[in-house]
């Protein structure tokens, strides 16, 4: 396998020890297959989503990782507090997280409900959710990793759309519980970002590389680039995080129709190859 | 005319009388087109962009709309910076505006250099690149409107994003050589920005709505709402913008691809009901 451009060789193994390979890169590898392919490219960490988890089986899922050695970095994700079922279905989904043994539940806050024009409410929400949410994932031993997206998401995706909103909200519980997730994809435009980023500590929950590429395709969720595809300065971000004092996994998370194509095993490889380039 | 939808009547002369007719949202309307349009539907201010007129020639231009008795609110628009002949194009579009008596020209700051990842050198250059411009500016009487647009444009179109980002240039100026434009479809996200907007006093040098819907169409340009049709709420912006004392045009500037394919009188109908319906 010396010749492989994936094994932990290429990138460095120090540097390859924090990489997490976030499942919905390759969105058309199988369960069995993606964790197949990371132990032979010498990934030991991933990332995983809800819905392919319970296709697969919550219980045969955490069995499959387990017996392959893979830590499961973040489940991804919950939230979506604007829908009608929110307060179970995120205490299923720490539920989910703890059965896995992952640490670290990604939260995507959901948009403004149907016909709604305040996003203040909405937001307001948000914060009442998280917190009648905690008492739980803090029993379950779950971070709760707030997710600011994009603001072009604020309508339909997630109303949580600045590192500031998204720290403020964290602040009202103690670290550990309640966390923020750095996305280089959804944060890089704010010209503030970094330096609060260097300065947030342990309310880093996780941190996640994807790249800005243009134009951006219809429903702007599937145009994103690897890691030096784009614009975004991705050793800014490193060393911002590092300031900060996070330690913890890299996440490549990267949704792009043209990799959704591709062999899942392609698209890990590649996919090491961008991460190798930017660390 | 009393049944036509866009005379004065329906909206209420001292609402309409604050009504500017962007040209952009009747894209496919020719300059004389337009002003025959607006003149017969009572609306007596126009928002112009530089390349219509200069298709129908500057000069000639001018003379239209003068002896049409229309006010141009906004010249749109300049700026660009990061190409290599921004000075000598946005000096050009400041002679444009004086000679269409118009007082306010849009700075749209441009993205990024071709393959540059370095968005704070790019804001930089913006900030420079206006105080270079302020003297020819203020000499021609030309308020420069700095336009901060949504995010989503950083890379490819503007890195003025924010509110914030854009005072802090402005407020390096005297009011009145250099302001801000409040456009609801760029800053509606932004959860600081009304209580900002509400305290910017003289900074406002155009007001211009447009509406947020989804699903984004693919280069995010073409699929913004009329006012009332998306997710933003309009008397906010409204209530702060009257909190600042801003007395000025409120146009209506709206890139929409199914309004483009429609007559342009059409659209004026459309506009104008859709402005009634908001204020």
């Amino acid at each position: 396998m010396s010749e492989h451009p994936s094994t932990p060789r290429h990138s460095g193994g120090g540097v390859l020890s924090r990489f997490s390979f976030n499942q919905i890169t390759a969105k058309s590898w199988g369960l069995e297959e993606l964790v197949a392919g990371c132990v032979q490219a010498g990934v030991g960490q991933v990332a995983l989503w809800r819905e392919p988890v319970a296709e697969y089986g919550l219980a045969r899922s955490a069995a499959l990782v387990r017996d392959a050695g893979l830590t499961v970095t973040t489940l991804c994700r919950s939230g979506f507090f604007q829908l009608p079922d929110w307060f179970d279905d995120n205490r299923r989904a720490i539920d989910e997280a703890a059965a896995l043994d992952t640490k670290v539940l990604v939260l995507v806050s959901g948009g403004l409900p149907d016909g709604s024009k305040d996003i203040a409410g909405a937001r307001q929400h948000v914060a009442d959710a998280i917190a009648r949410l905690v008492p739980h994932a803090a029993a379950a031993g779950v971070t709760l990793a707030i997710e600011p997206l994009h603001p072009m998401y604020a309508a339909d995706r997630c109303v949580i759309n600045t590192w500031d909103q998204a720290m403020t909200i964290a602040a009202r519980h103690p670290v550990g519980q309640v966390g923020v997730t750095v996305d280089t994809y959804h944060l890089w435009w704010d010209d503030t970002v970094l330096d609060k980023i260097a300065r947030a500590g342990e309310r880093i929950a996780i941190y996640q590389l994807a790249d800005w590429i243009t134009p951006l395709p219809a429903g702007v969720l599937t145009g994103r680039g690897l890691p030096g595809e784009g614009c975004v300065d991705m050793r800014a971000f490193h060393d911002a995080v590092d300031k900060a004092g996070y330690t913890g996994p890299i996440e490549v998370e990267v949704m792009n129709a043209e990799l959704w194509a591709r062999p899942g095993r392609e698209v890990l490889d590649a996919t090491l190859t961008a991460y190798g380039s930017v660390l």
